[in-house]
C-alpha cells in the first residue's frame, strides 16, 4: 500500500464522503451523519475509524448487510430512558437520535440512559461522548464489537474489545474526553501487521490454544489480551451486559464482521449515559483544579491532549489522507478524473 | 499478630458491632448501618473492610474526625438525580439513603444518579451495588480514596485506587456483582506486608522516584501501579471526576487517611447509578444466556463466584474472625469477660 497522502479540507472531505454514500443509495440525512463521523475520526487521528472504512461501508450497503435507507426510531421508556432501534442501518444516525433525545432528558431530570439496538460499527466513541459534553453534561458510553477477548482463564473469545468512553465539559475550550478499549492494544494494530506482513510484539495477543504469539494470523484466530488480567475481562463483561443484554443487541460472540460485506447484519449495541452536573460554578472550577494539577506534574499530561491538538490542526490545515482512499472515495462519488 | 480465629454467627457479629458503635455514642440507626456493612464485607471475604476496621472507626468517632451523630440529608436535584450530604458522618447511612432514593427514582424514570459528598470510607462497593440489583436494577458505583495512583508519566499520586463496581439482577439466585480497584493489587496488601515485615512482589508499586520497589515502606511513600498503564490511570481520572468533582467531595489528593484518627474529616465522595432494564423477559434471559456461556468455558468462571460461595457459607456456618478483633469489639461494646 502506497504511503502517499493528499491534503484535503474537512469540509471537502465531508462533502466527498457524503456524495459517496448518496451514490450508493443512502439518503442525504444518513449519508451526512456517517460522513461527518468518519471525517471527525480521521481529524482526531483515529484513522482506523475514518476514510479506511468507506469502501467496506459502501460494500455492506450494496450487499444489504447494512440497510442504507434505515431511519432509526426512538422509544422513550421513561422520563430518563430512551431505546433507539437502528433498524440494521448505520450506527451514526441512531447515535445522533439517541444523544439528541438523551441530552434533552438529562437536562430536565438530571440523568438519562440511551440504549441502541440492531446497530452497526460505532467508530470512535470519543466523537459521541464529546457531543454530550458539548451540551454541558458528563457523558459515558460503552459498545460491544465482534468477539476478541476471552473470559479470564479461558482461550475462547466471548467479548469484543468493548470500549469505554467518558467526557466532561470544561469552562473554556474543548471537553475532556477519555476513550479506551479493554484490550492492551487495538485489534486494528494486529490487522495492520497482517496486511504489512510484520510480526506483532509479545503481550498483545494469544493464539487459539491460549499461548503467547507474535504471528498476526494466529492472533486473529486467537484472542486479544485484556488490560489488568481478570479485572479487564470483568470490565469487558460489564460492557457486554450494558451494550448488549440491556439494549437487546447481539452479543459480541454472535455478531458478524464489521468489515466483510457477507453475512447477516451485526446487530450490535451501544449504551450511553448523560449526567447533569450542578448548575453552580462548583463543578467547572473543580474540573479545572484537577486537570490543572495533572498538567502541572512533570511527565504527565491530561488525557486527550493529542486528540485535541490533532483536531485543531485538522480544522486549520485540513487532513492528510492516503491517496488511494481519496481515489476510492472519488470513484464511489462518481467524480470525474 | 495471632492467627487464632473464633467462629461467630452473622447475627451475633452484627449485634456485637452495633453495640460497640452505640457505646461510642453513635445513634442506633447509624450504628446498625455501619455494623451491617462491616459484617457483610467480612462475610464476603473482604476482611480488609470488616472487623479489622472497627477500632479505627471508633477512634475516629472519639476524635471527632467522623461525626458519629451525623444524619445524612438527601436533596433531589431532578426527577432522576439525588445528592446526599453525609455530613462528615459514616458513609454507610449516606449510601443507604442514596440507594433508597435513587432506586425509587430509577423505577419511575428508568435511570438515576446518586451523588454522595462529605463522606467517609465506603468499604466494599460490592455490598452497595448488590442492593441496587436486589431491587431489580443494574447498579454502577465509583468511589475515590486517599491518593495512591499517579497520572500516567508521573510519580506523584493524585488518584485513589478508585474502585469501580457493577451489578446486574439475575432471575434466580444472587445478582452478578463485579467490584475492582484500578491498582493491580489492593493497597491493603502492601499494608499487610509492612505489618508482617515481608517484601512485596515487583509489579505492585513504585517508590517516590518512580522506580519499581519490593519494599512496602517505599511503596506506601510512592505509588501503586494501575492496571493497563495509561488506560487504568485514565479510568482513575474518570472515577475522580464522578466521585469527587461531580459530587463536590474532596479529591483523593486532598483527603485525610481513612485509618488514622487525626486530621480533618476525609470528605470523600461516592457516585452511583441505577438503570432499569426493560420489563419483558428479554433482559433476564439474555443475562442467563451470557453467564451460561462463560460458565460452560473450560477454565473460566463467572466473576463473583467466590464471593457468593463465601456469603452462602457465612450464612450457614457463621464467620471465622481473628480473636483479637473480637476481643476489641467486646471491649468496645462493654461486654463482660
Amino acid at each position: 500500500m502506497s504511503q502517499e497522502k493528499e491534503n484535503i479540507s474537512l469540509e471537502a472531505a465531508r462533502a466527498l464522503m457524503r456524495r459517496a454514500f448518496e451514490a450508493a443509495g443512502v439518503p442525504e440525512a444518513s449519508a451526512r451523519s456517517v460522513a461527518d463521523a468518519l471525517v471527525a475520526a480521521e481529524a482526531e487521528g483515529q484513522v482506523g475509524h475514518g476514510f479506511s472504512r468507506l469502501s467496506d461501508y459502501v460494500a455492506q450497503v450494496q450487499s444489504g448487510k447494512v440497510n442504507g435507507s434505515a431511519v432509526p426510531t426512538a422509544q422513550k421508556t421513561g422520563a430518563s430512558a430512551v431505546t433507539v432501534d437502528a433498524q440494521h442501518g448505520f450506527a451514526y444516525p441512531a447515535m445522533d437520535l439517541a444523544i439528541e433525545t438523551g441530552v434533552a432528558m438529562a437536562q430536565e431530570t438530571g440523568c438519562a440512559a440511551m440504549s441502541i439496538t440492531r446497530s452497526h460499527h460505532c467508530g470512535a466513541l470519543s466523537i459521541q461522548v464529546d457531543k454530550i459534553a458539548q451540551a454541558g453534561l458528563i457523558g459515558l458510553m460503552v459498545a460491544n464489537a465482534p468477539a476478541a477477548i476471552a473470559p479470564w482463564g479461558s482461550n475462547v473469545p466471548l467479548y469484543g474489545t468493548n470500549p469505554i468512553a467518558f467526557s466532561a465539559p470544561r469552562k473554556d475550550g474543548p471537553p475532556l474526553v477519555i476513550d479506551l478499549s479493554l484490550s492492551r492494544v487495538a485489534r486494528g494494530k494486529v490487522m495492520n501487521a497482517k496486511k504489512t506482513g510484520q510480526p506483532i510484539p509479545e503481550g498483545w495477543a494469544l493464539d487459539s490454544e491460549g499461548n503467547p504469539t507474535t504471528d498476526p494470523d494466529a492472533a486473529l484466530a486467537g484472542s486479544m489480551i485484556a488490560i489488568g488480567e481478570a479485572k479487564g475481562t470483568a470490565l469487558a463483561l460489564m460492557v457486554e451486559i450494558l451494550a448488549a443484554a440491556l439494549t437487546g443487541a447481539q452479543f459480541s460472540s454472535e455478531m458478524s464482521s464489521y468489515f466483510s460485506a457477507d453475512g447477516p447484519p451485526p446487530g450490535s449495541g451501544q449504551f450511553l449515559l448523560a449526567i447533569k452536573p450542578g448548575d453552580g460554578p462548583g463543578f467547572a472550577a473543580r474540573i479545572e483544579a484537577l486537570l490543572g494539577q495533572i498538567a502541572a506534574l512533570e511527565g504527565a499530561r491530561i488525557p486527550g491532549t493529542r486528540r485535541i491538538a490533532a483536531l485543531e490542526h485538522a480544522r486549520a490545515h485540513g487532513i492528510d489522507v492516503p491517496v488511494q482512499y481519496l481515489h476510492i472515495a472519488r470513484e464511489l462519488a462518481g467524480d470525474d478524473g
